[in-house]
């Protein structure tokens, strides 16, 4: 019998449980979700040891270098798992001839040249992936270490691990002692290299941090204070799914290591909601929404993900969702908890992508009452499913987080209505600043002007300072979910801007004459003194059709000198006609914006792309509504409509079917609107603030007074 | 027995043997092409059955109005044909009532609203379209006909299809007798109604011409002066794709009727060698070559392209190609020919997208001696194709032709590299001028400047008059495409600016240290005088590594004030080191320019969307290399490197192999370049000039004397 080896992620018997199964999956015609996970690994693994080991030093994110270090990390932990599974000892010499041969230069290498602010390891030019590379290499030791010489014991540990921890807990402890993703990581790496080096005293440091407390540092500390209740993540959804990735490692091996501690458990159930939330925080076709920095591809296929599927699956049980997700993926994480949902799946035959069809409000802060990401979802499929998000979360730890509360997202018939520009990045484009963060993501995308919100004098939500900024949130005023045929949200920023209250209300209403829910947005804008106000759309694809006289300037010039404003060219200007229409093209379909202003208001088209003297910039358009005044109400209607394929040269419904919005009342609990097509007349009211005990609403229009209960009201004149 | 209807496209007993296999053919369990194309016939006609006969007035291009008529006529069209398959009387009663129905209005229809120059007909803003529209329903009528009784019989012919007959020959006579797809699509309409309707006289006007002499107008003169030898049509390839319609259709049509003139056989098979030529002109991923006015996502997936699958198959025997295209297509065209291919594609299991893998030269004139557009392709699959086009056609009949001599295409690795900006149009977009061509058209995508080609003095070819280009032409100078890691085409443009003489020469070739082929491109300009020349480069994607120190401007300005460079801002400027280097970013993958120069040059960056008072334009970016002098001598070089995916975060090779690049030799006969990455020198010759007799030529370098034959000399140092 063989001896039970209790490595990091993988138990001996459970590995050679895993072989079993994948040599039997691998006899079904297309294989299992386990069977090609395992031959991906070992195909990989093989073709590294076929290669050779390649060390070389250490060079910019996107790389020749950075790529390579990163991948022999990979390699090592699957060849690590692999020994396990089929005990070919290749594999295990593998992983120890690598291990000897980065020990043997580790601690002589120079440290990287840094192209950020986190400082620079020895093989990557920031120390945040050395810590993902410490994990990996730790992990495949664990699997290792007892076949290893005493003296390559020693080598490996002291000459490698050693001057690894060394470097994160001691000369970075600044950057080991932050509430951050880098933070996250930087636990669960020196946790996880604990256990397999059999160092408890690294172990304790990891989970509780350097001052043993718990809640300045260390694993349980990021959980506890970076996720809020609802398992919202402060860094917002890009950082989520980087985040989950070091928050499943360290609780899984750690469970193994001392299930008596039951880390599933801790911070009620934070890794559970951790996932499911970074979950939530996707668009229907699986792309993470655009809040704070992110790439805008990312998606619900990262590897986080993954590990999540099979974890989450293992520890907390059946769920169809978790399915979907591992069909989607096409791979799983090769443990027991991988067995499981490729069996699962194997038997399920019916699997679609998967699909998320609740509203959610993603709440912020320990009781979940400091502010939230609110998200309507209406629809069946992914196909037909449209989704709004309004967020008015606490804004975060500075660093990631953007000065754009109250933004509005909107998704319909596969596509990102109104679109979020993300960051100015060009993630792993080597000449790019080495792929970071490039400085018009300061100047321009944290910007408020970068956002589909409100701007209040041309100057950001707390003038763009995060030391001002931390900490304060949006206040919920409603969140009704309870029909999906009527659904809103209303929330309200106070002191963002000094003197200013600004409240947004969004609706996602299912009439019978419109194919597409529509989305309605009215925004109330209250100050005792005098402020311009700008109200920022962001979309994609070309203007066709618009109800106003404009003109467009024979140059262009930057519309501003800060804030993001330098960035946006001034395309076109118009005075505003009650109501303005405007409509683009976005195929496969149509969309068209009307909007209402209780003050005169002027429409602006604008580009990104101005002030950017080394081309960072994307060129995308916008329009801003801005009006001046102390208050002013603005009503917005967006209708997604028709249909255009270039390819077979059809066109339908290219006008859509409104025609006429017009705010006929407002006060500080409702706002009633007037909507039009054509002849026909539909009267809506929209409760704005917190619901009273007896949520019943009363309005005068057309001599006749109207009362309903609830969030929405809707009849047709 | 039945009594055999002999239909325009369709016999009875063709069609009744079609409706057998077509029956046979539902019971295999993934049905075949033909069950698929039967069947949406039946599930099109069927629905429009029930929802009943439905006339409206007239509308714009994409509009309602306009699509309905479209419709109506397909749908009798299908349901002609199926009453001839399965005698169901519903469907000839549909057609029948159909018609009737129009027929007791039409004369009184007051003219459509035109929205171009074609003159409008009474269900539609153009012509044309009503030209299309008899075709499909007197097809129809000429399958049920003979069931009608002689009341109706006199109805629908004096009521619809004589005077759309005479309206077409007679009112507007003068868009009979043109040359032009629609003087294809009036004399294919006209005697496609002439055989339904029995009128011999009408066949022959829609045959020769109303001057009987089948040179001036008529099918016979449409396909003898619109289609070169090879086949190349004067309109370019998106009007090749829609000319081949009627050339198919009214050529089957006349064939079935008057099968002793061999209508296949006529002028040297051009019916064939239109349609394959029309299919040669695509890019791998089957879009048509953008040269001149065209939309650019119109595919060989066209409906030309289905009626040609089968008619071709069916008159010329076997085609793997046309398998593969009949499978891209997924249906056929419902006759014998439909029923081949269905059969041939069913039994041959391995079928891939269409490739095409020759190098061809697409010739003009009916000797083929009037210019051509030169393609060079590389590659074995659509994946792995590179694509190389240099145009020096014939500039054919006014109207839709470009100034646009020697422009260069650039395919590769799925991608459009050189961006051609195609027609300012968006088509059937109601708003935008009813789909047609907007003015900007005119002024910006006809000018030499919206193409990758040379400007000479910031002036288009021939000034961009129609009345001096007609029946210019390019001369090929050398085209070889003997050796597929080592092709050549080199032409030359006389006089198309005054007093100037430029030559382009453009090489694609492997070599062992790059995975894609290198495109290069040398152009020489030769003038007595003074010159400004523009090398243009439309690029898609973000700039991200330059040598070149740049500057941009505070404010964007237009680049001119006319020929299209009022429709460009000025992006930045850089005066250009030698070699320039240029590295952009178009997913998946890097693209690098390296360019030499023989005199100063300057570096201009530019984006489409000045002077655009409308937003009619994208706004897509361009650089421009300007030099000035009597004469100048250009290189430049063109490689695909690296690897970029932003949702899993990859990015590789961002920088190219290629570092240097230099012009060290120049003639009238040959181009000597020096190509460098890192130490590695390549010497690489192009012979420019038309080959002798004995192909050699000869050059000093490094004090040595090289020799070489043929077009191409490489040799590393």
């Amino acid at each position: 019998m063989k001896k039970l080896v209790q490595s990091v992620f993988l138990d001996s018997d459970e590995a050679i449980q895993l072989w079993k199964t994948f040599r039997k999956d691998l006899k079904t015609p297309a294989g299992t979700l386990l069977s090609h996970t395992v031959q991906d690994m070992i195909s990989g693994v093989d073709s590294a040891i076929r290669a050779g080991i390649q060390i070389p030093g250490s060079g910019p994110g996107g790389g020749a270098e950075h790529e390579r270090h990163k991948t022999n990390g990979n390699i090592a932990f699957d060849a690590a798992r692999l020994w396990l599974m089929n005990g070919n000892p290749q594999y295990a010499q593998y992983v120890l001839d690598l291990l000897l041969a980065y020990a043997k230069i580790y601690a002589g290498l120079p440290f990287a040249v840094p192209y950020s602010k986190n400082p620079p390891g020895r093989l990557f030019h920031q120390i945040m992936n050395e810590h993902m590379w410490l994990l990996s290499t730790s992990a495949a030791w664990s699997a290792i270490r007892h076949l290893a010489s005493d003296a390559d014991r020693r080598a490996v540990e002291t000459g490698l691990f050693e001057p690894l921890v060394q470097m994160f807990t001691v000369t970075y402890a600044h950057r080991f002692d932050i509430l951050h993703n880098h933070g996250m990581w930087a636990s669960a790496s020196v946790g996880i290299c604990g256990i397999a080096c059999k160092r408890e005293d690294w172990v304790q440091l990891a989970l509780v941090g350097q001052h043993g407390d718990s809640q300045t540092a260390g694993f349980l500390a990021q959980l506890s204070t970076l996720f809020s209740i609802s398992g919202y993540y402060k860094e917002g959804p890009y950082y989520q799914r980087f985040a989950i990735q070091p928050m499943l490692l360290f609780a899984e091996a750690y469970d193994r290591y001392n299930p008596a501690f039951k880390i599933y458990d801790f911070h009620h159930g934070v890794i559970k909601k951790g996932f499911y939330s970074a979950l939530q925080a996707s668009f229907p076709d699986g792309r993470l929404l655009p809040l704070d920095d992110c790439m805008k591809t990312t998606s619900i296929t990262n590897v986080g993900y993954v590990m999540g599927t099979s974890l989450v699956y293992k520890h907390f049980g059946h769920d169809m969702v978790l399915l979907s997700l591992a069909k989607l993926h096409g791979k799983v994480w090769p443990d027991a908890g991988g067995v499981l949902v490729s069996k699962a799946v194997a038997s399920t035959p019916q699997l679609t992508l998967p699909v998320l069809k609740d509203s959610v409000e993603l709440s912020c802060g320990p009781e979940g009452n400091r502010g939230a990401v609110g998200i309507l979802r209406h629809g069946h499929s992914a196909r037909d499913m449209t989704m709004v998000t309004l967020d008015y979360a606490e804004h975060g730890i500075p660093g990631h987080c953007h000065f754009d509360s109250l933004v509005l997202g909107y998704y319909n018939r596969g596509r990102e209505v109104l679109r979020e520009y993300g960051s100015v990045r060009w993630i792993n484009v080597e000449p790019k600043k080495g792929g970071s963060y490039l400085k018009e993501n300061t100047s321009f995308a944290k910007q408020t002007i970068a956002h589909n919100t409100m701007v209040v004098d041309q100057t950001s939500q707390f003038f763009g300072d995060d030391a001002l900024a931390v900490g304060s949130f949006g206040r919920r005023l409603r969140f009704d979910a309870s029909n999906k045929s009527r659904q809103l949200i209303s929330a309200e920023l106070d002191g963002y801007n000094p003197g200013v209250v600004l409240r947004r209300t969004v609706a996602l209403v299912s009439l019978d004459e419109y194919k597409e829910p529509l989305l309605i947005d009215v925004f109330s804008c209250q100050s005792a003194t005098e402020h311009s106000y700008d109200y920022v759309t962001y979309y994609n694809g070309q203007v066709i059709r618009t109800n106003l006289e404009y003109e467009t300037p024979a140059n262009r010039a930057p519309l501003g000198s800060k804030h993001g404003y330098q960035h946006l060219w001034l395309c076109g200007t118009a005075q505003v006609q009650k109501p303005g229409l405007l409509t683009w093209l976005d195929a496969p379909g149509y969309q068209t914006c009307l909007f209402d202003c209780s003050v005169d208001s002027e429409l602006l088209f604008v580009r990104t792309g101005a002030s950017d003297p080394q081309f960072n910039l994307r060129e995308e358009p916008a329009f801003i509504l801005r009006f001046n005044g102390k208050s002013g109400m603005l009503a917005a209607v967006h209708e997604s409509h028709g249909f255009f394929n270039e390819e077979i040269e059809r066109s339908e419904g290219a006008r859509g079917t409104l025609t006429q919005l017009e705010i006929i009342h407002s006060n500080q609990e409702l706002m009633v609107l007037a909507l039009s097509a054509g002849e026909q007349v539909y009267l809506v009211a929209l409760a704005t603030a917190v619901p009273r005990e007896h949520d019943a609403h009363e309005f005068e229009y057309g001599g006749t007074t109207w009362n309903f209960e609830g969030s929405i009201f809707i009849k047709k004149l």
